[in-house]
């Protein structure tokens, strides 16, 4: 009985969700399918990287196919990736994956889809993930040997998604926002340990300039450390560093959207 | 273990998926349920046929329930409808079945639910999706018998959704958008085989006329075959005539809804 | 094989519901989860509250793990409740199960959430769901005991929602809209019961004010009983008041929000 996570920017008002589901139980009927999030935004190939390198981790080790793909039909290569801790992801080769790899030990072996045996027998060049990527991905949970499902390739190769590195500066940093989540907490493109090298530590407030205004903002352990209302920022759940307002929604009041350039500045003592 | 799919207009926010999800688990508690959608916008039965015909060949042989019902409460007859294909469909009578039994092999047997030890020992006026659809989809999911849940009908009284005819003229085919899907692709009341039929072939360009405006279109196989921002006609994955913009949202920039007319012309050649 | 309900406002674009059921999972790979929604407003525990109250006591008797947590990181306690169906309900004591509670059976044990054995490792100060809550559950559902996971707690100290109560006068009810489903029905704060003390009858019109506005609404049984377009009382599907219009939406229409004072008036007969 195996785990299948399943994330896409497929939406849940269509039918494609489910015809993937479908295959997937056709092929391995006792296979478990964990949703991920078929809620990324059409096209969001960082979106979807970000959420699957944050749920993955935390999920067990199975075969998880991902599709967020605007290259359907076209030239980018159909992929199945195994990874240092046991998993397996399939899916779109698009740097969709690159993160999440990452996170779980690194690819260890990919391979380019392409025996027919593991996918439907008519092939819609508008449909990969229930044509190909669902089928590949039920046969290889039903044991099948990812060897078998195509030839190797160099994972150096493989397709990437470039992230956004801070600038780090003399009195500053430059960094971006990265995603905005429902709560309208941003997350920006510097991690907790980052911060810490260059003396910021938990306590101290910090200047941030957002949109063209700038704002003190304590550097928290959690969002009651400050009051209703106000902004704070702190270490979120993965380890990035978030801007938050404590009971509110961040991303609204500072009028932010992601790819918004962010400068953090800690005040002179 | 049987597969049960579940489709209904109820969204995701309130209580009612949960509710029919819990019954169903209570009287079949090893069945596994698919959701197809719960997104169906509210009251439109065409969306939901659409998607349960487009879904349901992909998926398991089981019970499907299906509620998109603003009759509820009123005089419409709950079924239960065994297709060609072994599935047993179970939900309003208001035509959401219709277009789905035809591809799962046409109706073999239907009944009107009516056997009170199938539902609950209270039926509310307004949730007949908890009292009545769902414990009796459970049942059958159990391997109760279609024709103790109630008395025969016959098919051919069933209720229909109409769906809009193409107009087929000397020079031009008057088609309808039946549907919009979220990455704004439009979906018209034309099938690939009657466009072959017509003459039109893959690699041709077509006059559409939308919206006011009549715009030049390849009918191409796959969205890469144009450049990123033209649109182009192609079949879709289900075999139907779609309007897309690749790495675009069609519908949005020809500014079309559902029900306008689209007029297909074949320029002279 | 334990069926581990969940319910949050963590909503579908991001990877927080999938890490939790990730780790559910992990710790109790049998299990299986129905979600009951995850599309409650941000923090909005009433509408939380009001949701497992009328999901759970359809679904089967379970672990059930609810987070709609504007005090998370804060300084409200963690807890696990058994109720009287022998259900165990998990998440933040902020009032969030005082409802389902009741319905369920009434609190027979309550203990505030303290061995870190049934916790991750780390517990980041801003997402107890996944590593608090959902571990705990897990445990739980494996049979862990509930007396083994925290000290008791006295039920009569936890955390209390206030809901609004109707205002009972001589000749007029004045209560509030405490919900608006997704069809625009308006839930109000007092129930059939209440309404038939008061004489009021199914079949006799009402005076309904709201919004500034006075309308005659019939009381009637199921909303086919009016004319398309017409407004209605009736009692739901869970025996609550509640104001809709027949195949139309009336939140919209009657410009009403949550929150807002509704006057209920029978005519002098």
């Amino acid at each position: 009985m195996g785990f299948i996570g399943f994330l896409s920017d497929f939406g849940l008002r269509d039918e494609w969700v489910a015809a993937c589901k479908g295959i997937i139980y056709r092929i391995a009927p006792d296979s478990r399918i964990i949703d991920i999030s078929h809620e990324i935004p059409a096209f969001n190939i960082r979106k979807g990287a970000l959420v699957l390198a944050l749920a993955l981790p935390y999920c067990p080790i199975g075969v998880h196919m991902a599709v967020v793909d605007p290259g359907v039909g076209g030239f980018r290569r159909p992929l199945a990736l195994k990874v240092g801790r046991g998993d397996i992801l399939v899916g779109p080769d698009n740097g969709l994956f690159a993160l999440a790899a990452e996170r779980l030990g690194g690819i260890e072996i990919g391979v380019e889809i392409k025996n027919r045996r593991y996918m439907l027998d008519k092939v819609s060049p508008t449909f990969h993930g229930r044509d190909i990527f669902a089928p590949t991905a039920a046969h290889l949970s039903n044991g099948a040997d990812i060897a078998d499902v195509g030839p190797l390739l160099d994972p150096k190769l493989l397709a990437e998604v470039p992230w956004p590195k801070p600038i780090i500066e003399r009195e500053r940093i430059i960094c971006q926002v990265i995603d905005i989540d429902r709560f309208g907490t941003l997350r920006l493109s510097i991690n907790a340990l980052k911060l810490k090298e260059l003396g910021v530590s938990v306590g101290r407030p910090l200047w941030v300039g957002v949109s063209g205004h700038r704002h003190l903002m304590p550097f928290v352990e959690t969002f009651e450390d400050v009051s209703a209302g106000e902004f704070l920022m702190t270490v979120d759940s993965s380890n990035w560093i978030s801007i938050a307002q404590n009971l509110g929604n961040a991303a609204e009041r500072l009028n932010a959207s992601v790819g918004d350039e962010v400068v953090l500045k800690v005040p002179a003592s």
